[in-house]
């Protein structure tokens, strides 16, 4: 079995005011009081280039030890972990918790429980046309198996997942999450907020919402650089804009540069209607950079 | 007038062990043990996804006001500053120190004299084809009138510049410097080292040799995106190859995205002989993180 990984406290503490908040009031007792959504944070590692990895599908290690602690220590902070499909593919990942307990803030013995028992968040797989051909022996099952994860709710818009997989699915505790994108959120947005808040066939807004009506009141979104690209993109601060679904941004930078050609993490350009200029995508106010290790972890919220 | 700008001396201690010596023996004494090239420093300041600006041609304000003071801090501890004939044509920058004297650590009147007796850096801007269409009431110009920045040499292949741009560098203290790209230190290359130092149609190892033939040891480089990337491409490091360009890189870095078709510092990717995968690009080693303001400054040497 994999070792576990030990997080400081103090640097806990660092990100403390950038996480969902600990004292979350059970699920049963103030279910009306709840946000439309849950917590979102967004999280991921680049290089000084922006880039995921080295080329689509390639599996690269950019971050240092203290920032892959980083990483397992935020999962025991939320209730779910998302990536999209492709990232699925191309790293057959895991997505549980290795934070040693001693390391853990919150979990099915502590004050304040967590949506289910388990320390591991729920991993949110975003499969719109259902292209991940899983099998029980992909790793994600195989932590299920021996105790040392959750099993995926994968959310597409096919009507009909096929029966294997969703056996698969259900044998280990997961399940598929089949979103109408016909009933899109957009229809009933104003004039005035006219941008798409979807990725791929799914819209953000529905995709949120389902991971709320499964009780997960808080998601890391980690990757990879399509989900990112388009949640950026919709998030986009400014007077006329919307900036409704991320409420923290932690990006750990590693000292490198991974070169053209990598996958990058750039949302989409928008221009300004009348001159047709470029505009600035968003920016983070109340920042913090936290230095860990070689790497530099940068906190914030979107403008 | 334009205001002058202080910079900290607690941050300034933070860059020293990143910057060019302070205590370097004057010129006359010990020429015979100066190395081949003058001190280089890699700098620039980009956005989360390693844009300089939104796109070619357009200036963009990317880093706050601790971190500008910082760029005019490095000014006034480098001989000369360089930038590409394309930064020149957008910006039509100044290219002096507007640092104030208090929080100058030499100068004309220090222990340790410059090559020059003047505050400013050395502008040197790289224009292969003499693409730079200046007059004298380019800013650059018009500054070293007003007594506040010194007149650039231009670093050119052009056998025969034109009389009259010349005139205007001479009036000023500037100069053509041309270069022979036949004579390229490429000749005298192993064949270990295969890897090109050209960026346009000159070769880095002849360019710094001119700076150095000039008296100036030490040259910061910043901007724009294809000088940038050519001195990063031609100084990754590894086993068989060169990395004897860049002695120190410092990179700001400001809490914003500019999105996709943004200019962005990032090398071309080198692909392994054997197998063609995508390899890494240059990585920093002894680093250092300085939160200023709402950025971050990232202190490093190439591995």
């Amino acid at each position: 079995m994999a070792s576990t990984l030990e997080f400081p406290a103090a640097e806990a503490d660092l990100l403390e005011p950038h996480l969902p908040p600990l004292e979350t009031p059970a699920f049963s007792e103030s279910q009306t009081a709840f946000p439309a959504r849950p917590f979102v944070t967004l999280t991921f590692a680049t290089s000084l280039d922006s880039a995921l990895s080295l080329g689509p599908g390639i599996r690269t290690t950019l971050s240092g030890p203290q920032s892959k602690a980083m990483t397992h220590y935020l999962r025991s902070r939320h209730d779910a972990i998302c990536i999209g499909v492709g990232t699925a593919i191309a790293d057959d990942p895991g997505l549980n918790c290795r934070l040693d307990a001693a390391s853990r803030r919150r979990g099915p013995h502590s004050a304040t429980p967590r949506s289910t028992s388990s320390p591991h968040p729920r991993p949110i797989i975003i499969d719109p046309r259902l292209r991940w051909d899983f099998t029980r022996e992909n790793k994600i099952f195989q932590l299920v198996r021996a105790g040392n994860g959750l099993a995926p709710y994968i959310i597409t818009t096919v009507a009909a997942p096929p029966q294997d997989k969703a056996q698969i699915l259900e044998e280990h505790g997961g399940k598929f999450i089949v979103l109408d994108n016909n009933n899109s959120s957009d229809n009933d947005k104003s004039p005035e907020a006219p941008q798409t808040t979807t990725v791929g066939y799914l819209d953000w807004d529905l995709i949120l919402a389902a991971i709320q009506a499964e009780g997960l009141r808080s998601v890391m979104i980690e990757g990879g650089g399509a989900v990112i690209n388009s949640l950026l993109l919709v998030s986009r601060g400014g007077s006329s804009r919307r900036n409704h679904l991320i409420d923290s941004v932690i990006v750990t930078i590693a000292p490198t540069w991974l070169g053209k050609g990598s996958v990058v993490v750039s949302p989409d350009q928008e221009r300004d209607r009348e001159t047709g200029a470029p505009l600035a995508g968003p920016r983070l106010a109340g920042v913090r950079w936290i230095p860990l290790g070689e790497d530099v972890v940068l906190c914030g919220r979107i403008q």
